[in-house]
Parts: structure tokens; C-alpha cells; sequence
């Protein structure tokens, strides 16, 4: 048995886990140190910091306490608007869970004919397991538990940005060094919560779920899976719905703003510029958030269902049982401590310091984590063990299931780093693609293309050699706690994320106040190094999202009872060239969702401008709420026909093909949607990046390319657009399409496995 | 038994092969009436046609002669440098094809050591069969006649081609109708040279073969899969050696000519403008027909590899094993017979009718090729045989063998006519495409990009009922067969597809040798439905490359002895992710060369315009032939990557890590590269045809996007630009990909499956 006992397993996760919300409450409240409200209400507070009032006046000269309340009301009409966004949001959220939760207790209940009697169980035939009819509520309770947890970790990520985004432009003020912590707390605030939040529930779950199912583990952790569910439905909404959000309202604003208007990005006068920087949050934060969120919850919740029906669970052994979770309560306080490097232990001074900061995040956390996992997979897990492997039990050693973990943990930080390589402009390849601006937009779109499919190259072995040793040590729990240690430090990977969208807002917040050029060209610099860590984040999530797929994948294959998928039956193969090209479907919606929604929003400010009068003098204001209004309702409502694409294929394929062509389904939209998944998001943030390097103009080769205006630019402005939906809504949508349809398919292989293949039953 | 007796099958097949053979004679011989020398010395000729030289004259003008005399030189020079591409292409196939049969030797025969002694059949072990050193030989032997035909058959094309397109342009000068029918028939000559060569060349092997191999037919059609892979090999060079060519020369002539010297497309005064036009010849000519008539023998072979092993090898039943072969000699008859209703039954008279009269040809093939396919099996099969199913023999009937040839015939139509849809300018989604111009480039690219997503679903449905059809009923024998329906109607198909860049090309002569608009005018009609007609031709080359991959990779397995390709073993699973990577890398280093051949070409083009003096004024002429010679050796510089990944990707795989990686190699790259090889040909077909519409501007609509020179219209052009490379190079260079990787390990397969996995072996 295990080195640490059953009791101090039920002390260690919830302890780690209110660490973490304690830790991401104390980040709050450092943050919110910074007032907002005019200086004379709190004389005293400037000179606590270390600044005095004079200093800040000399920069941003007398208008100072202007400033302020101008900042304070931007802010307050970002955070209606977001929050306007996601109350929407709930309401169809709140339809489709109700639904969705009736359809599960259906499908499920229906297996053993809502028969209340205890059945023989599906692995060990001996035991008597509880009723399907029990596995049917708990899975739609849990169901609903991780849709909740979902929300709620996104919608206080949502809070936090938009309460941070103005106190980063006005410690902008102070310096780079200063408005940097205040972004990075905020995401750290995000990134905590989430982490801390997830494993509670999940423990609090687990336990309440015990009370009835007792030692009937296989029942109790095949219920658990509903967590899964939920939190990846949620993310449906949150990242496919918040994707088109953000960037109907971006390119919405830029076609009439930049283009008709003549007037710059976030103008005050735009009255879609409220609703660009509500998409930032609900799009980058709240959507990436519930992304990860998903991927953590289903890979939890693979490798609880796996271990159920291995010696873990045969034997009841809690602690081995609890692995996935001790290592995310490891994770929570790996990066706690590294969060501190980035807070408290050093101090950033200069602008090029911040990349090698959030770098160093990177690399701090993989490698304490790595020691980490060494010490949970020693004290948590028997020497030697079995792990059940499609049919058969395979003796699987403590060591080697540090090495799945660590080996997803480590892909991971390659796959960021090569992120890294192909969408930041220190490097050649965005350089490249700079370059071919001369020779005008087309050139641009074809080298962003094809940096886009080269950058594919080492992620995807990245993620095979991951796939490969997990796989072959411990087989679907290997890859699931593989995707567990990707995610392991992803506190720490969501406080970098979520530090991109905040900086954002704060520059489009400098900008709306009309403070100085030089607060602006601090917080741009606080974007650009944003938008590299915003590509490595998505790396992250779509190199996880594969992982947490192909886990789900083989927990539905087991559950299914099948034992193999083989690609030379007429039934399988279909399946996985349909599966395939699913994500080009699924691409080819959202980018036209995206499309059409904008164009919504370029008739509402077309309409303003030309009834609103003074409207371009600056002498009247828009109605930013109305916009706000429509991007919403456009959003949400354009993301219905790619969700029904995600939710009703599995339902579709599974009712009426059966269980074989579902599985090459999976893999299939599996080994294809990551590839797209990956091209997309590197070429939008190369492109984007490529802009940029053009308009920073920081060397002969940039500035030989420049200025702003000069044709090069433009060409490299056209790619940054075409970039914008690619890289944030089709691309990281993708993530949901595979990880979705997996654990859909999960939840529901019982009813498959018995009623499904109806097509081939009648032929 | 069949119907048809041996003898009859005997004289069946080389006879419809000669009548092929001389069909396209016939049709080159009333294209040759067509004088492309001064009238003066052939002064009955022209009334001989029924025109009067004075007609043509009045049309013209004066300068008729003059015109003929300069057509000729033109011509001539694009035959000249067409021609010198290909030797010096011919060159490098040369090294490539005498290292790659000796690599096959040497991999073949160390199988078994090199030993002469006969040995026992691999899949009926009870009977002796010729030693693996002669199927060394052999296979070696037939890989080489594989490439001397389709070298063989694509120099011919693009002889005719050449020859076909000075005397389309003179045609126009007598109406559209004329000139259709010359662009047409030097098409049908490609279609039938290729289809009656592959078919007699094939025919003739697998006769001497017989008369070393007697009665062991599993040895005597193991060796002749060599066959296929030659045919391949050479689709290698003329796809995307090719497809860079014509590529590079495109962009490298519009970036300096339009761009930079504002000079109009088919400008003279460019100097790669002969380049140019070459460029469609060796591109759209030699490279589509290598690509099919690779497909063509990779089924055949496929298909007679397994038959084989199957009922009509062990019974030694001649006429059913030729039944690909009888298929295909039906395929020439039913094309000869479709022909004549392009070319005699009916006449065109109007712009209008030119596409309704290509679309004819399809219906008319596929609906008596039905027929013929129908009477085929019924003559040649016995009602009741087996086939060879991965280990097992599958009783199947003949008229399920109808169903499957039929199934494959009908899903081309169906890929055919979806993507005419989505590629002409007739139909909503290219006008779409063409109305998002009016807010820029950056919205024109989305929608292209989401259009090409969509084109995929349709006929990925259609592959996978062909596929589910023909598998269900006859495992891999029937992808085979359905690969070949699909390609049955090949000289049809080529005819069409190679219409177009003739009519190109005298487009491009009728502007060097200025001739009138109203000449111009005709060939840009005769062009733009030739663009629809590319894009239908593309679409059938990869769907018929799809099933034929999949049959050699059926046939591989079947070989390498491996019974399953389990999805859920790590080895697999990590082939398939990778292997769905494989389009992306390729794809990312045929656009990289495309760009690097091009900037070549700019260089040079720079050059001559710097350094000759006059030649903007037209007092000099340009140096075309150092133009043709760059572009000829930067593209076959330039695909030596590309091409090598292709080649070592299955050695390299097979030999260290064995046959089960290999197979989910394969199966990834088959399901992911088909959906990118539609998408980016159809993307590229929309935006070619969206620029058109705005350019003909033939409805209210389109006038309202246009004219030349419209904002609108130059987001066009670059839409256009982009999708070059996409439709003429990366996109059917997959093909190649796909295909090539499965035949390369079908002849690989014995030995990687004796001594291959070394990787695996060591650990």
C-alpha cells in the first residue's frame, strides 16, 4: 500500500485547494491596493506606494484626477458589458444544461430499462453494482456540478480582468515594472481560483457521491465522468460562443472604424470599442478558462474512470486512487511558489525583461513540478500495480507512472516553447513572414500559411512521444495523467494567459482616456509580449485538449465494450475520414459565424454614425451598449449550428452507425482537428506579431519595412485580420470539437453499446 | 466460369488498347489541319475547312500573316522550353529511377537472402512459389516500365498540347465553336494516349511476365505492383516538380510585370512570360496526367495483387483476374463514344454552351460507362468467388463487384459536380466569395478559406459510401475496383482537364501576338470554363487517389502479414497522429518552394528589364529562355524536400519502427491529406473564379463590384495570388503524398515485415 494513508489523502487535497483560494484572494486584494477612485478620497495611499502624487503629476500633467474617473468609467462599462455578455450567456446555458442533464438521465436511465435493482457489474461480474438507473442521476448531478464550477471559475476569472484592466493603465503611469505585477496578479487571481476551485469541487464530489455508492467504485467513478461533461459543455459556450463574441466585435469595429472612418484602434468615438475589449475578456479570459477548466476535468475524470476498474479501485485503495487529484494539489502549490519569482522575488525594470519573465514561469514550474510528481508518485502509489488495458490487467510500477506524467508535463513546455519560436518577432520565421510583406498582402497570407503547417511539426511529435510512453506504460490512465501533468502547473499557465487580454484592455483603456503616448507605448508593450504568451497558452490547451481526447477515447472504447478499433473494417474507416473532416465543417462555420456577426455590428455603427449627431467630432457619445447588446445576441445565437455540429454528431453516429464507426469518429476529428487546431493559432499570432514588428520598428530590417501606413503594413495589416478569427475562434474552438465529442461519447457509450448501430441492425 | 473465355480476354484487351491508340491519332491528325505555316503556301487548305480567306481577313485584318508567322514563333517557343524542361526533368528522373530500382533490389532481395531456391507461397503455404530474388527482379523491372510509360504519355500530352494551342487561338479567329473543338480534341489525344498506353503497357508486362512465372501468380502480380510505384514515382516529379514550375513562373512574371512594371498579364515585353505559359504544359499537362495515370496503375495493380490471392488466382481463372483490365478497355470505348458527341454530334456555337457541353461529356461517360461496367461483369466474372479479406476468404457475387466499380464511377460525378458548385462563378458560393471583396482582401481570404472548409463535405461523404459499399462487399478488392471506376472514364476526364490549359495557353499567344480583343475575349471564355473544368479534374484525381491509397493500404497490410490495425496500440496511435501531420509539413515546403522559385525568377526578370536596353519600349527582345531555364532548374531544385519526404518517410517508418506504425502512417496521412488536397484546390478555384466574375462583371452584381482596377477587384487579385500556389501546387501535390507513401510500402512490405521495427527490436 501506499506511503500516505486514506485520512491524510482527505487532509492534503482540500487543504492544497483552499491554499490556493486563499493564495488567489491575497493576489485580489494586492490588486485591488491599486484606487481607482480620485486621489483626494485617499490622500495617503500614493505615498504608502512609494510614489508621490508629484511624480505621477509631472507625467501625466495637471489633468491627473481626470484620468482616473475617466478610467474608472471605462472600466465600469467593460465590466457591465462582460458581465451583460455572460448573464446572456447563462440563460442559454441554463436551457441547453436543463436539456442536455434530461437527455442524460434518459439515455442512461434507459440502459436497464429505469430498472431500480442491482445489476451484475461490467467488469467484475462477480460484484453486484448498483442500478443504471443510479448512474444516471449522479452522472446528470455531476453533470451539472461541472457546468457550475465552470461558470463559476469564469465568471470570477471575468471579474477579476475587468476589475484589473484600468488599475494596470493607471500603474502604467509608474512605470512598466509596476503595471506588469498589477496584470500578472490579476491573472494569477484567474488562474488559482480556477485550479483550486476544480479539485474541490471534484473532492467534494467524490465524497458525497461515496455515501451512496460505497464500494461500489466502478459505479461511483463512471458517474463521476458527468464532471467531465459539464465543464466541457460550458466550455462550448465560453470558447466557441466568447471566440465569435470578441472577434465580431473586433473586426466589426475596425471595418468601419479603421476603414470607413479613418479614425484609430480603440477611439472613444467608435462606438464597438466598449464591445472589443468586453470580447477580449469574455473571449480570451473567460473562454480560455473554461477550455482548460474542461481539459482538466476530463482528464481527471479519464483517469478516475479508468482506475476504478484497476487494482486502485478493485483493491479500494483511496490514496492511489486520489492520484490525478494529489497531483493537481501538487500543482497548486508548485505555482504558488512560482508565482512568487515573478511577484515578489525579483522586480521587472525594463521592457524586455517581461518576455524572459513569463518565460522563466514557464520553466520554474515544469521543473519543481517534475520533483513534484516524483514525490506524490512515491508517497502516493504502491510500488507495483495493475492498470486495466482494453480487457486485460497490465502491471504497471510507481516510477513509470511518474514518467507518464512528467512526459506530458515536459511535452507541454516544448510545445510552448516552440509556440513561442514561431509567433514572437524575435525570431526568424515571424521575421520571414515581415518580410514578405513587401511584396505585397499576398505573399504575407501565403508564408503565414505556411509557417502556420511547418510550426505543426514539433508539437505533433511533442505530443507522440507523450502518447508513445504513456501509452505503452500504463496505457489510457498513462495518457490520461500524461494530460494531468501537461496541466498540472496550469495555474500558473493561466496567469500568463490571462495577463495578455488584461494588458490589452489597458492600453485600449489608456487610449479611450486620452492619456499620454507614453503610457500607451507601455502597456503596447505589455500586449506584444501578451500575444506570444496568448499563442503559447493555446498551445497548452489544443496540446492538452489531444491528450484529454484520446484519454476519453480509450475510457470510451473500455466502457463501450470493445476491445479493438481497427481501421481496416468498413465501419471504422468511415468513421475516420468523416472524423476528419469534421473540423474543416466545424472551421467553416464558425469562420462564417464569425463573419456574419461582424457584419451586424458594422450596420449598428454605421447607424450611429450617421444618426448620432457630433458623433465624429467627439462632441457626443455612442451608445456602447447597444453594441455590447449585439455582439451578444449576434454570438450566441450565431454559435448554435457549430454547437449542434459537436453535441448531435456523437448522438447521431453512436444511435445510428454504432459504437466502431463512432470510435473512428473520434479519432479521426482527433488527428485532425489538432493539426488545424495548432497551424491556426500559430499563423493568426505570427501574423499578428509580423504587424507588430513592422510598427515597433525596433531594427534596420523592421524599419526598412515601416512605418505605420507604408504599403508593407498594410499588407501585414490584412494578415493580421485574417489572423483574427483564425487564431481566436476557429482555431481554439477546435480544442472543444475533439474533447466534446470524446467525452460525450463517454457519458454516453452505455446506451450506445446496447441500443446503438440502429442503421446496421435494420440492413 | 466467366463468360469470356481466356483467349477472348487475350484479344479483347490489346485490341480496345490499339483502338485508343488510334482514336488519338485521328484526333491529332484533324487537329494538324488546322496550318499553322503562312496560308500562301497552303492556299486550298483554308477553303478545304469551308472558310474563305477573305472571312478571316476581314476579322483581322491585313496583318493575317503576320499573325499566323508569330503564332507559329510563339508556339514554338513554348514547345522549346516546355520540351527542355522535361529532358532536363528527364535527367534527374533518370538518377532517381536507377538509385530507387536499385534500392528496390537490394530491400527485395535481401528478404531471403538473396537465395535462388524456391520457397513456400506466403499465403498458400502448401504450394512452392519463385524465389524472392525474382520478385526482386521483376518488381524492379516493372518499376521501371511504370515510369517509361507515364513518362512516355506526359511527354505526348504536352507534345500535342503545344502543338494544339497556337492553332486553338487561330481557330478563334473563326468563332468559339472552332476553337473549342481543336482545344478538345488535343485533349482527348492526352486522354486516350494515356489511357490505351497504360493499359497495353500493363497488359504486355503481365504477359511476359507469365512466361517466367507459369502458374505462381502470387509472385508473377506481387511484382508487378512495381508498376504502380513507377508510375507514381514519375507523378512525383511531374506533380510537384511541375506544379512548382508553373507556379513560380506564374508569380515570378505577375510580381515584376503587374506589380512592378504595370504591364498587362501575357505581355511579350515580360520575359518570363514564356515561362509562363510552359508552365501550364509541364504544370496542368504532364504533372495532371502522371498524377491519374499514377492513380490508374496503382489500382490496377491493387486490385490484381489481391485477386491474386483470391479465388480467381488460386483457380487460375485469367479472364476474371483481367477484370480491372476489361474495365478499363470498356473505359476507352465508352469515352470514344462520349467524345464524338463533343466533337461531331453536336456542334457549340455560343460562349454559353461550352460548359453545359463539358458537363455533358461527364454525364453521358458516367451513365454508359454504368453499362459497360454492368456488362464487363457479367461476361467476365463467375456469378459466385471469393475474395481475400486480411486472412479469410469473403464470398462475394459479381454483381456486387458491379456495385462496387459503379459506387466509385458515381461518387466522382458527385465530387465532380460539388465542386463545380463550389468553384464556378455560376453558382452563390464563388459569388460570396467575390461580394466579400467589397470590404478588402483581409474578408475575401476568410470567406475563401471557409468556402474551401465546406467543399469538403460532400464528397467525403461520397468517398466514405464508396468506400463503406465497396469494402462491406469486397474488402480491398473493391476499393480497388471502385478507385478504378472512378478513373474508368480517364480519357474523358484528362480530355477535359487538359482543355483547359491549352485554351490557357492560346490566350496568352492570341495577347503576345496582339491580336484583336475580340479574339481575346473568345479565349478568356473558352479559359474560364476551363478553370471550372481544372477544378473538377482536381477533384477526381484526389478522390480517386483517396480509394487507391486506401487499397494499397489495404494490400500493404495484407502483405506486411499484420491482421489489424488496432487504433488503441500506442504504435498505431502515434503512426496515425503523425501521419496526419504529414500533409501540413509537406504542404508548408511545396508553398515554401513555390516562394523561393519564384523570388529566383524575380531576380532574373529584374535583371533583363535593368539591362536590356528598349525592352520596356518593345524595341528589344526579352532573353525568354534564360527565364524557362531558372524556373526549370529552381523547381527541381526546389523539390528535392518535398520529394524526399515523401520517398524516406515509409523507409524510414517501416524500417524502425515497423509495420504497425507505418500502417497508422498511412491511414493518418490518407483521412488528413484528402480533406486539405480538396480544400486548398477548391479555395484556389473559388478566388481564380471570384476575380473572373468581377472582371466580366456579366450581372448587375458583379458590374457592382467592378470594373478593373476597383478596390474591390484588387482584393480580388490578391485572393487570387494566394490561391495559385494553394490550387496548382500544394493542393494536388497530396496526391502524390498519399499515394506514393502507400505503393512505396506495398513493395516495401516483405521487407520491412522480415527486418523492419528496428527501433523497437533494440529497446
Amino acid at each position: 500500500m501506499a506511503l500516505l494513508s486514506e485520512l491524510a489523502t482527505q487532509i492534503v487535497i482540500p487543504v492544497c485547494a483552499a491554499v490556493g483560494i486563499a493564495f488567489s484572494l491575497v493576489q485580489w486584494l494586492v490588486v485591488s491596493r491599486v484606487k481607482l477612485t480620485s486621489e483626494r478620497q485617499a490622500p495617503s495611499s500614493a505615498s504608502k506606494n512609494g510614489y508621490s502624487d508629484h511624480l505621477i503629476e509631472e507625467e501625466e500633467g495637471i489633468n491627473d484626477q481626470n484620468v482616473v474617473v475617466k478610467c474608472a468609467e471605462i472600466q465600469n462599462a467593460i465590466s457591465e458589458g462582460a458581465t451583460s455578455f455572460l448573464f446572456t450567456e447563462y440563460q442559454y446555458v441554463g436551457i441547453f444544461m436543463v436539456a442536455f442533464a434530461v437527455l442524460i438521465f434518459l439515455f442512461l436511465g434507459s440502459v436497464e430499462g429505469f430498472s431500480t435493482k442491482s445489476q451484475p457489474c461490467t467488469y467484475d461480474t462477480q460484484e453486484m453494482c448498483k442500478p443504471a438507473l443510479a448512474t444516471a442521476i449522479f452522472s446528470t448531478v455531476s453533470f451539472l456540478l461541472g457546468g457550475l464550477t465552470s461558470i463559476l471559475s469564469g465568471f470570477l476569472g471575468m471579474k477579476i480582468a475587468t476589475y484589473a484592466n484600468a488599475r494596470t493603465t493607471l500603474e502604467a503611469r509608474k512605470g512598466v515594472g509596476k503595471a506588469f505585477i498589477v496584470a500578472f496578479r490579476s491573472g494569477a487571481v484567474m488562474g488559482f481560483l480556477l485550479a483550486a476551485n476544480g479539485l474541490l469541487f471534484l473532492f467534494i464530489a467524490i465524497n458525497l457521491f461515496k455515501l451512496y455508492y460505497g464500494d461500489d467504485w466502478e459505479g461511483l467513478f463512471e458517474a463521476i465522468t458527468g464532471y467531465g461533461l459539464g465543464g466541457s459543455s460550458m466550455a462550448l459556450f465560453g470558447r466557441v460562443g466568447g471566440g465569435i463574441y470578441t472577434k465580431a466585435a473586433d473586426v466589426g469595429a475596425d471595418l468601419v472604424g479603421k476603414l470607413e472612418r479613418n479614425i484609430p484602434e480603440d477611439d472613444p468615438r467608435n462606438p464597438a470599442v466598449i464591445a472589443d475589449n468586453v470580447g477580449d475578456n469574455v473571449g480570451d479570459i473567460a473562454g480560455m478558462g473554461s477550455d482548460l477548466f474542461g481539459s482538466y476535468a476530463e482528464s481527471s475524470c479519464a483517469a478516475l474512470v479508468v482506475a476504478s476498474i484497476s487494482s486502485f479501485g478493485i483493491n479500494h485503495d483511496f490514496t492511489a486512487m486520489c492520484y490525478p487529484l494529489l497531483i493537481s494539489s501538487m500543482g497548486i502549490i508548485v505555482c504558488l511558489i512560482t508565482t512568487l519569482f515573478a511577484t515578489d522575488f525579483f522586480e521587472i525594470k525594463a521592457v524586455k525583461e517581461i518576455e524572459p519573465a513569463l518565460k522563466k514561469q514557464l520553466i520554474i514550474s515544469t521543473i519543481l513540478m517534475t520533483v513534484g510528481i516524483a514525490i506524490i508518485s512515491w508517497i502516493a502509489l504502491p510500488s507495483s500495480f495493475t492498470i486495466y488495458n482494453f480487457g486485460t490487467q497490465k502491471v504497471v510500477k510507481n516510477w513509470e507512472l511518474f514518467l507518464c506524467v512528467g512526459v506530458g508535463l515536459w511535452a507541454g513546455l516544448i510545445i510552448g516553447f516552440v509556440t513561442e519560436y514561431y509567433t514572437s518577432n524575435a525570431y526568424s520565421p515571424v521575421q520571414d513572414v515581415a518580410d514578405s510583406c513587401r511584396t505585397g498582402a499576398a505573399t504575407n497570407v501565403i508564408f503565414g500559411l505556411a509557417l502556420g503547417y511547418k510550426s505543426v511539426i514539433i508539437p505533433i511529435f511533442a505530443i507522440a512521444v507523450a502518447i508513445f510512453v504513456s501509452f505503452s506504460f500504463a496505457a489510457m490512465y498513462g495518457i490520461a495523467v500524461a494530460a494531468l501533468g501537461m496541466l498540472s502547473t496550469i495555474a500558473t499557465g493561466l496567469a500568463i494567459d490571462a495577463y495578455g487580454p488584461i494588458s490589452d484592455n489597458a492600453g485600449g483603456i489608456a487610449e479611450m482616456a486620452g492619456m499620454s503616448h507614453r503610457i500607451r507605448e507601455r502597456t503596447d508593450a505589455l500586449d506584444a509580449a501578451g500575444n506570444t504568451t496568448a499563442a503559447i497558452g493555446k498551445g497548452f490547451a489544443i496540446g492538452s485538449a489531444a491528450l484529454v481526447s484520446l484519454a476519453l477515447f480509450g475510457a470510451f472504447v473500455s466502457r463501450a465494450s470493445i476491445s479493438t478499433v481497427d481501421v481496416l473494417t468498413p465501419k471504422v474507416f468511415i468513421g475516420l475520414i468523416v472524423g476528419a473532416m469534421l473540423p474543416y465543417w466545424f472551421s467553416a462555420m464558425t469562420m462564417k459565424s464569425v463573419g456574419s456577426a461582424a457584419l451586424k455590428m458594422v450596420e449598428e455603427v454605421r447607424r450611429q454614425f450617421n444618426t448620432i449627431p457630433g458623433l465624429m467630432e467627439g462632441l457626443a457619445k455612442p451608445d456602447y451598449a447597444t453594441c455590447v447588446k449585439i455582439s451578444t445576441d449576434a454570438s450566441l445565437k450565431e454559435m448554435i449550428p457549430p454547437g449542434a455540429l459537436v453535441m448531435l454528431t456523437p448522438l447521431i453516429v453512436g444511435t445510428f452507425f454504432g459504437v466502431e464507426t463512432l470510435s473512428g469518429v473520434l479519432a479521426g476529428s482527433l488527428v485532425s482537428g489538432v493539426q488545424i487546431a495548432i497551424s491556426a493559432s500559430n499563423t493568426g499570432g505570427a501574423w499578428d506579431n509580423a504587424k507588430k514588428y513592422i510598427e515597433a520598428g525596433a531594427s534596420e530590417h523592421a524599419k526598412s519595412l515601416g512605418p505605420k501606413g507604408s504599403d508593407p503594413h498594410k499588407a501585414a495589416v490584412i494578415g493580421d485580420t485574417i489572423g483574427d478569427p483564425l487564431k481566436d475562434t476557429s482555431g481554439p474552438s477546435l480544442n472543444i470539437l475533439i474533447k466534446l465529442m470524446a467525452v460525450e461519447s463517454l457519458v454516453f457509450a452505455p446506451f450506445f453499446a446496447t441500443h446503438g448501430g440502429l442503421l446496421f441492425k435494420i440492413f
